[in-house]
């Protein structure tokens, strides 16, 4: 654990310019529109350890897929998120010297990222040859217009006469981070004085070469226009002024930029002039505020606020504020990156995350037509994923485990051809969307698209085993990722036979469908076969539903009796050892319990958890939150507020090590989640609102926001009880504990616990 | 089945230049020494699409692991064989026009490798400007001289006055083919009139930077040496005459090869240009006698004839052949590649086919010491092979699935962490060795070390299964590489146990060794323990071992209800669909029962036999002998011919289809073994030699030669009997079918079948 930052509610600042660490800060004050973003790199010059990245959302490069032995079936290409062209870099002179903030002398240091306003904001002291200037730094890429990034750079001599410059450049001269490619993905297509139009490079793969033009247009205080210098490459301009003491030069760098993703090639430098010239007329603090009001209606909507832990409390914004820069469902093409615009790692745009972990806080907390254009994604892309399955040859759909454009773009056969789990989370998502919203046009107009391709899948993945007269599923990898290549996986098989009892239900609403999809008679009878004869790993002595075949053949000693210094497993030990072991990276059967809750007795929830629980690392940053709901669900208040700790702050403390690389953005999840479903126990299963809370130990009170069938709900819980607040919308039954109520303005009630936090 | 030369008993030749399988050819046409080996290429210039490929044994490149996801307990790097410089290169020109093989107009060609002699020779007649010359080109790497390989090219104008050109030539600017690296292996050192010194690039893995000095001495006839031209990387001698019609021109180019595996690096010029000198006193046809003599000796002991089939035999004496050029056991540094010196891919030197398949063979037709330096080359490399098995967090020594070393250089963690049954046939080998020369001096001074290493990691490898009270081992992947990371292999558990046991019996021979290695009572009975409590899978009902614990889950239909262009599975099903299916690349469960044939009682062999056969695809050039020695075994003679036949021209037939990329070298002692231990049925365990020969169909009569304890016999075997004769050493008892006989000279006896073949 490593904490860079001070602890403030709404507020992620510090006055240390941490050269050790620049690489996590970077990581921690990306800011980000969901079209872009960007890590907190200076707009200055800083020569010391960093990484430099911004990243344009839907622009990537395929790169060719390298192994060791060919497999058949692997994916021709892995998709590379690539850094795009540093358009930030605004470098600082006194005196003809550069201003470095790795070499000079810097004091009165502040870094602060807002994440009520979506602003990063800087000031310093820099004292060179006996100058002292005071730099003040302002940073947004707008949610007003999706195309800009704006810069404001004032400075002041505090010292006496200064000749400034400022240096706003567009420079192309980038490359990745990345242990196995140290290639360039940009060449030059045209540059003027004051833009600047570059494309990636050609491939292979029939994927297209991305024209990305930015524009800017600096306006100046104190300083005026000297030189501009072109290349193919880069385009820098720079302004020159004189101060005295206590007089200030200012200079506003507006970048616009647009890719070939939204307009013709041809078209795309004119694009981003025009949008240049549209933004010109309005001053810095209009832009600002126009920014500013945005993200206060996305808080009005979402903001969850704690008491008595400002820890917490700035965990919780923290992971809403970086998952809306990254997603807020503007457009159904993209969708939630691992690393957001905050670090190029892993590769591909879109996990299972999304599905699994993302929608229930997007259904809750943002307008419907966010989640509903992530199940868009989905839908546009079922071709790609009856490619994926054809690659196998196999039928049906299968979605990809990473992707840009719904083709596989991952070439390890243990995750790629077998962690098809991930298939099933597509069909829940469409389920989970339907349930929260109680609408139903998505599933019958495009939903059973996917639901019949996914089924047809697992039509065809299962085996028919004569000897036992049972089906099954072999060769698959759960989501505990610690095991590859296992036998009858527990949740793989549920999730199958689930998705296939879903189809049928849902393709009783809709007899077109079935016949615009070709579902005959006998293929209706084969899935209602499997569904009947499906093997499912059971232990009698245990009363536990077993992980995969030969799980329990394993030498099942728990997680306390290892010595500490072995974990976290994935650095200490060998992955032979790993695989061999009965540790779980992540909830495997327990994510089947987690999704289906509803399906199971408190016993079994209990004794599954008791078994498996007890065995599982979290070194996944997506398991501790869904332990912690199961155990809140279970009583477990301390397990649960010891597991939502481990979620709520991941990033910000570095709980992984390796945040310097970026943020676990699609993980930012667990922490809301844990609240809503974990402490306040809300349910939606069966057309049914419902809240169970609890209340933590250590905190004061809670309270947060949900958006459910056209209402605004908040709900707030603290020692005395709990209230529930209709904001918007027209009454609603509400199911608290077990009793139901009419919510019509507001309710009071307590919650079932006297000492709160320890039933 | 592709065939591109002519059957003849000693000779593979052809008198068509095949441009389209030029790279077939080029394999085919391959010779080595042991030291150095390259492909049929031609001296001359071709344009056409080729394989230029010469190497040097033991001289190698480490190159950087690059894989999507790091595993710990990865290899550093992966190493590679390296093309060395291009040595035979001999351009001719007439009157200024260069040859090109792929161009010009060619008549009467022939090319030709004696299998008998060593030698490939080339002639044909080149027709350009009007002028036509007869070309004819001799090449041999020395048995006598390892540094030495000689050329000679004689040229003869047919049609009257010709200028020409002799171009010998020393030239590293080479490349490695490789679909992953593209990358040059060497940089210049020196150069001098008459040899090139290079040495390999620099790594960052503390291997060595191999250094190689050629020395080329050009002796010519009716031409003159006109000119010289050097660069850092290539050596360029001239030598240009007159001929008239009639006349011919002769050069005999004679390259010495020296390394730094031999010489200090500072004297591996000198040391090439002294070889050089030592054999320019001799005659270009002394050196060749010198060479067709040594290759005569090992005919002598070696040689298999078969009488009625040219194809079998001229596949055979292929085998033989191209084993011997690849690995004669001078040098116990060095192994048996499976691509010899024949072509680049796989990687590495040293795989488990040395000790699993090709030491029986070695045993029988050599020296004694030719498989004792095999198995001193694992005693040297057994600290690698412990550091290996702390690579993966487990005790005592773990040997490679790949390397050069020792170290293990492959990067594939189903295979290098799990494929760990390679370490049996380790053991195996020393008891092979042990038990069939009847010398226990290196069981006892070295092989125990490498035993008690072995057994150390396999005591550190299983795992107790407290239920079941049995030990267990989970996470292998056993020789049938068409399934990964099983639980309990059975063909893994049988060669632990196996090993355990022969270990604890090694060990009672030398209480010395029991102290030197630190071997204590509590260590001996955690052995017995696990030996006594292993778990094997076992099917009652069908009376068979089971392959691993969930084989008999799989839908088990037999490889003959396929249909036939889905074969072979490697190339037309998806990884996916492999692992999930029942299909059987290699022998599994019958390589154990091959390895241990006396512990099983026939109709153990036969119910395992009946049931794995069918659903074996032979898929591995190493599978199809295995099981026609066990066929033969039981009578079945029909089988065992069909899976001959798949084994013994593998290459000559191209077969599967690659032999364009090199030979399969380590898979040639499959026909040999085949005729020896299945037609032939020797058997030499417990200490006895025995024969119960069948003879097949269509052959009149075979013949080999053994090399027993200090004998060397003739074995033949017709349609009227069999013959056995005692050719060098003292009279010994063997056993024929169930009869014991004391052979003293010579014995004939009647064949146990009537019908030939049909029993």
């Amino acid at each position: 654990m490593k904490r860079l930052f001070e602890l403030d509610e709404w507020k992620v600042q510090t006055n240390l310019l941490d050269k050790k660490d620049r690489r996590l800060q970077e990581s921690l004050m990306s800011i980000g529109n969901g079209y872009m973003g960007m890590r907190g790199n200076f707009e200055e010059h800083y020569s010391g350890d960093h990484h430099q990245g911004s990243y344009l959302a839907g622009v990537w490069y395929p790169d060719k897929t390298r192994v060791g032995w060919w497999k058949n079936g692997y994916p021709e290409y892995f998709g590379k998120v690539i850094n795009s062209m540093n358009f930030i870099k605004l470098n600082l002179y006194i005196d003809g010297e550069q201003v470095d903030l790795y070499k000079d002398s810097i004091s009165e240091f502040n870094m602060s990222l807002d994440m009520q306003k979506g602003i990063l904001s800087r000031s310093y002291i820099v004292k060179k040859m006996d100058k002292q200037i005071h730099v003040e730094v302002e940073r947004f890429v707008s949610l007003a217009q999706k195309e800009l990034c704006a810069i404001r750079m004032k400075v002041t001599s505090l010292t006496g006469d200064a000749t400034i410059r400022f240096v706003p450049t567009l420079d192309s001269n980038v490359t990745n981070e990345d242990s196995n490619y140290e290639e360039k993905f940009w060449l030059p297509v045209s540059a003027t004085e004051d833009s600047l139009t570059v494309e990636t490079k050609p491939n292979n793969f029939g994927i297209e070469q991305y024209t990305v033009a930015a524009t800017m247009l600096n306006r100046v205080e104190n300083v005026e226009h000297t030189q501009t210098s072109l290349s193919d490459m880069s385009v820098v301009q720079e302004f020159t002024g004189q101060l005295k003491a206590g007089e200030s030069a200012t200079i506003e760098k507006l970048i616009t930029l647009t890719t070939s993703r939204d307009s013709s090639k041809a078209e795309v430098s004119y694009r981003s002039k025009e949008i240049s010239e549209a933004v010109a007329p309005f001053s810095f603090a209009q832009l600002r505020q126009e920014h500013m009001d945005l993200w206060q209606d996305r808080w009005d909507k979402a903001d969850v606020i704690i008491g008595g832990d400002s820890a917490a409390q700035q965990g919780i914004r923290y992971n809403l504020f970086q998952l809306f820069a990254t997603y807020y469902g503007e457009d159904d093409r993209l969708n939630i990156g691992p690393k957001g615009f905050t670090g190029e790692k892993y590769g591909g745009a879109t996990y299972w995350d999304t599905e699994a972990y993302a929608i229930p806080l997007y259904l809750a907390l943002t307008d419907q037509k966010v989640s509903k254009n992530l199940l868009n994604y989905r839908h546009n892309q079922l071709p790609q994923a009856e490619h994926n399955a054809r690659q196998q040859g196999l039928k049906g759909a299968l979605y990809p485990m990473v992707t840009f454009t719904g083709v596989e773009c991952h070439n390890e056969w243990e995750i790629t051809f077998e962690e098809i789990h991930r298939n099933g989370s597509m069909a829940y998502a469409i389920y989970n969307y339907t349930n929260y919203t109680g609408d139903e046009s998505y599933l019958l107009d495009k939903g059973l698209d996917v639901l019949v391709g996914i089924s047809r899948f697992w039509a065809d993945r299962v085996h028919y085993n004569q000897d036992k007269d049972q089906y099954m599923m072999h060769g698959v990898t759960g989501p505990n990722e610690y095991e590859n290549n296992v036998n009858n996986n527990w949740y793989t098989n549920k999730m199958a036979v689930w998705t296939l009892e879903y189809t049928l239900s849902s393709l009783e609403k809709s007899e077109n469908k079935k016949i615009a999809l070709n579902v005959e008679v006998k293929e209706i009878e084969k899935w209602q076969t499997i569904i009947e004869k499906m093997y499912f790993p059971y232990d009698e002595k245990r009363g536990i539903f077993v992980q995969h075949d030969t799980f329990l053949d394993k030498e099942l000693r728990p997680v306390s009796e290892l010595n500490p210094t072995e974990l976290p497993l994935s650095q200490n030990w060998s992955w032979d050892k790993i695989l061999r072991s009965p540790y779980i990276k992540q909830a495997d059967v327990l994510q089947g319990i987690y999704f289906f809750k509803e399906d199971f007795t408190e016993e079994e929830k209990r004794r599954n958890f008791d078994f498996y629980e007890p065995l599982t690392v979290h070194e996944s940053s997506l398991s501790p939150s869904i332990h912690a709901i199961l155990a809140a669900d279970l009583q477990k208040t301390d397990k649960a507020v010891e597991l939502y700790s481990r979620t709520a702050r991941l990033d910000l403390d570095n709980y992984n090590n390796d945040t310097q690389d970026g943020l676990h953005i699609t993980s930012m999840t667990g922490s809301w989640l844990t609240i809503v479903e974990g402490f306040a126990g809300m349910r939606t299963a069966n057309e049914t609102l419902s809240f169970a809370p609890i209340l933590p130990d250590n905190w004061t009170n809670y309270e947060f926001h949900i958006n459910y069938r056209g209402r605004l709900l908040k709900i707030t819980v603290d020692a005395n009880g709990l209230t529930l607040t209709l904001i918007k919308g027209a009454a609603i039954e509400v199911i608290l504990y077990d009793q139901l109520i009419m919510l019509t303005d507001e309710y009071n009630g307590l919650i079932k616990t006297t000492k709160v936090g320890t039933i």
